[in-house]
């Protein structure tokens, strides 16, 4: 057997190592990439050398961005006193997306999980508390994934944010927009039924 | 809205123009190797680097390689006089990885395609006449893909070569190992069926 040029399945290898990708799809980027050397390939190498030498975390809430505060903790606009905590910075974006919320952001960085043995210290839970002391935080509005590990950590937030006299809520869990009863579990149908409403 | 720096969104951008991406993997790719600076980004930019450099065609096959003739070509060891003609070089690398093929290739570059307006020149196929000609060739073995497109170039490729006296052969079409009756379409049940053979 015959294998690829070395820098080639060096390319490859890298690839199957991001999220999504496998060695199959690993092979057919590389191989389109190759094809497509002036379009793909090189502004792909010097994309990826501009953010490994631009992008930084946002020393404040944790976002990437390429300054030592991100654009949006230094944007007086957005200084509602609302913080919005996800657990990470893909979870900021479909915030922002969304384009429904004014304030600001506080990236955990992961939720807590005994399995992985992530306590509070190894999210940027510290730096949470910091900032409420520091801040003039009125809502904390937890936007954590509705998984076990999630609520969790929003249980153990709120527990820690309710000494210090602030409302701390949490997004609404109920039917998605567009979704068809047949279609969801029973556990979003429940939360759904307690949390009805008067139309 | 604010949207990532502009950096990370041109570098999203380009990911989410490789075969497999979209938009959602590439926010998650990217966000994966900014975590991971010199274990992911920067490799990946160094070895897209030296692939921008260093990758080219085989003159004479269309593999992918380092030098004017791929490796194969150059070996001595698979002048078999077999040559098997695969469509792209994904295919060739996945007949080297089943390891059964010990000569040379030839990569078609994509199949005939009325739709696409793709004809012979377009192809690799004038190229693959003239090694016929000047190298020592006894069978042409036609991997192609089973689809329309694939069985059309299949049969346009027998037909050029009949005349110059050439055994023309192609993969044995039929059941594949694992592959379970109730699972496969009529087509493979009636292709097996037409090749049966004695036990």
């Amino acid at each position: 057997m015959t294998r690829p040029p070395r820098d080639i399945e060096e390319l490859i290898d890298l690839m199957a190592r991001l999220p999504g990708l496998g060695p199959r799809s690993a092979r057919r980027a590389v191989l389109q990439m190759i094809r497509k050397r002036a379009l793909l390939l090189i502004p792909l190498a010097d994309a990826m050398r501009n953010v490994a030498v631009s992008a930084r975390e946002c020393v404040s809430c944790g976002n990437v961005c390429t300054s030592e505060l991100c654009d949006i903790c230094t944007s007086e606009k957005r200084a509602t006193g609302e913080i919005c905590i996800v657990e990470d910075v893909a979870d900021l974006w479909a915030m922002e997306r969304a384009g429904v919320f004014r304030g600001r952001y506080h990236v955990l960085g992961g939720t807590l999980s005994a399995l992985d043995s992530i306590g509070p210290d190894e999210l940027r839970i510290p730096r949470l508390i910091e900032r409420i002391r520091h801040e003039a935080v009125s809502e904390v509005i937890l936007a954590l994934n509705a998984t076990v590990d999630g609520l969790t950590t929003a249980h153990y937030i709120a527990e820690q944010l309710e000494p210090m006299g602030i409302t701390v809520t949490s997004l609404a869990q109920g039917v998605p927009v567009g979704g068809e009863l047949d279609y969801l579990d029973d556990g979003t149908i429940s939360a759904a039924m307690r949390a009805r409403r008067a139309l």
